[in-house]
């Protein structure tokens, strides 16, 4: 049985704080927090105002990450986080949800006796790398996994650098590896977010537990066959690479389907690209996702193995290279089981999806046990200013977040 | 039988008079005949001093088509053609082939005795439609077809518009439908061309009649579906436009097979088109070949009613908006008799196929008994500076197309 040491949140508060945030660096148009702007800034001045009046100060590591502290008796800290950047266009709710779900749980236990474990809320910087590509910036200069010397230099739209970014927002990059140190004191990490996804709103549930993070396998393939005549070349003396690789998108759909896992083809170019001429060359992505390993790399071997028997079939040749990969990573297993335990409790369900999206626990859980709760995503729109959620889904999260919070807190001691 | 009158050309001057036009106006680079252009004027100045040779003066009509002529016995003409104009980096023989094969012909009959049947030879303006996307501009002004109010403000990559570029070489748009009556006197038209396709080549055949053109229809086909991340969504809850337009492709070609016919898709779009996103809307283009009119219309519901299937089978909408379309056009029957027979005749075969490119032949074919010869492309290339064609089947071209020639200018009188 799931013996809670209760928190008593108000989700209603967390909802106010995310519709000023909301109001201050959103609207219409959706969220503006991009990382390293001037209204990221803002929103971090909100959440420090906040922290102020329950008499927190919070500290920048060097990696541009914003922590705020309640000492407990223990040194020891279970850190709850998110992130307030945003995507241009972005929702209300990806990120700013955790941060103030974290900020409510803060306000709480500033209120009350001194906790047996150190608590800390931790605002990520640049989870979602939307100006320079380069996603979970802060989670992984605390993970140990940021190469400051591969990422520097590289530019946004308007040719700024990194690094330049960073150091106009007072971080230097070339320090910013050192703030690993901060992950020495976590024992956990706790992580609310919404579903970016439509799982939860089909299966009519508010909140989840999240069982990790799956592998991606991103590559370009590429077919080449022979420009031609539309007009002039018999249908069985084409060499039609744009019809290679329509064929390889469908058999992705397929291999996904076979394995449980994820296959997305979310580019197809055709070239010459005209209407009269036969492709000669085309292009295509592939977004392979998986929870486990093994089925990953089927997929994988799968794909490339279609891709050949395409080619060969219509006289064509298939390459492919490398865009991105990362592992699956799986959750820590008591945690896990402490979040679904949490939703039992509030809601009366017991499920646990892995997550398909990237997130900072995912970083953050290669060096320390970390956990993630799910809130449902109305239709599972997300990096849109179309993204929202149920305010009862969202109390609910709250809900269940504060009593999975309280139960590690209690347990970390 | 067919009873040959001859016209003793020789394949070698037309060879020799090809070769100098590519060392004036195109080289390694390709041909570089861009109508209303200095080179496309450079070209027609040599073709002026060939006929001035054989003391024929030629004159330009109100579309800009120049037109030599030798007076016969009466006034009705047997017209011979094609145009000297090219698309940028083209082939040597696309057009001039049939110019200077024409010119071989008035070359013998300039020496000979007064034929019974006038003979004309006529290089069209802007067969290609390379610089304003207008093709066949000259022949539809002398097919009564061109519409002045609609393509005169089309306008080229610099701006400049038709209208202007022809008033810069002397043609006054606005009066380019008077060259109508040149049809007026034509009792036939007949035209080698190169196939620019791998038919003949692959039968191991030099020369064949063309039968026609092919019809076309043009279409753009649009799927609506739901972008989302490629992540979070799985795969039994998408609605992915760019799968239903790859499977559109994938039945296209099935269509044509099915019909005898040819169907492309030469654009193929994917909109947000990221790796991590699924298309929410996917374009694709549809040019669908036959020379039947009603397989032609077959295919073009066939593909309807498969685009609205494939929508509804992943909850995609479907649209389609027509691009172009022209009928198939079949030529003359007893002048495509006679070109079989001036196959037969000379090279001891009597092959007959519809061209699937569109020609100043067709439309012409609309208004005068029109015929075609085409001389095979070596591996089929065209509009490319790899455009090339075998002399021996260039010699065996221009000795059918005279045999062709001959018989008509005899049968005309």
């Amino acid at each position: 049985m799931f013996a809670a040491s209760m928190i008593a949140v108000d989700p209603g508060r967390v909802i106010a704080d995310l519709r000023e945030l909301d109001a201050l660096t959103g609207g219409a148009g959706g969220a503006r927090r991009v990382a390293w702007t001037e209204e990221w800034e803002a929103a971090r001045r909100m959440l420090k105002e906040r922290l102020a009046s329950i008499g927190l100060v919070p500290a920048e590591d060097e990696a541009g990450n914003l922590w705020a502290r309640i000492e407990g008796a223990r040194r020891d800290t279970v850190a709850l986080g998110s992130h307030l950047d945003s995507v241009p266009h972005g929702g209300w709710l990806d990120g700013a949800l955790g941060v103030f779900a974290g900020l409510e749980i803060l306000r709480v236990l500033a209120g009350a006796d001194r906790p047996a474990t150190s608590v800390a809320l931790v605002d990520w910087a640049d989870e979602e790398g939307a100006r320079f590509g380069i996603s979970l910036l802060g989670s992984s200069a605390v993970s140990g996994r940021l190469d400051a010397a591969a990422v520097g230099e590289v530019r946004d739209a308007e040719g700024i650098t990194l690094r330049e970014a960073m150091a106009a927002h007072g971080v230097d990059l070339d320090r910013a590896s050192l703030a690993a140190v901060r992950r020495e004191d976590l024992t956990a990490y706790l992580e609310l977010h919404i579903e970016q996804g439509p799982v939860l709103a089909a299966e009519g549930l508010s909140v989840a537990a999240v069982s990790g993070t799956v592998g991606v396998e991103r590559h370009r393939f590429s077919f080449q066959g022979q420009a031609a005549h539309a007009g002039t070349t018999p249908m069985d003396m084409r060499h039609d690479a744009g019809l290679a690789a329509a064929e390889l998108a469908l058999a992705i759909e397929q291999i996904a389907v076979g394995h449980g896992g994820l296959g997305t083809s979310g580019v197809l170019r055709f070239d010459p690209g005209i209407p009269t001429a036969i492709p000669g060359d085309a292009v295509l992505t592939v977004d392979l996702r998986h929870a486990n390993v093994a089925e990953l790399a089927a997929m994988l071997t799968e794909t490339a193995l279609a891709a050949v028997r395409i080619a060969e079939a219509r006289g064509c040749h298939a390459t492919s290279e490398l865009i991105w990969r990362t592992e699956p990573i799986g959750f820590d297993t008591a945690l896990v089981r402490l979040a679904r335990q949490a939703c039992q409790s509030v809601l009366g369900s017991d499920r646990c999806l892995p997550s398909g999206a990237l997130h900072d626990a995912a970083e953050i859980a290669r060096e320390v046990p970390a956990a993630m709760v799910f809130c449902a995503s109305r239709r599972g729109i997300s990096h849109a200013p179309e993204e929202d959620s149920d305010e009862h889904d969202i109390a609910m999260a709250v809900t269940v977040f504060a009593r999975l919070a309280a139960e590690v807190i209690g347990r970390s001691g």
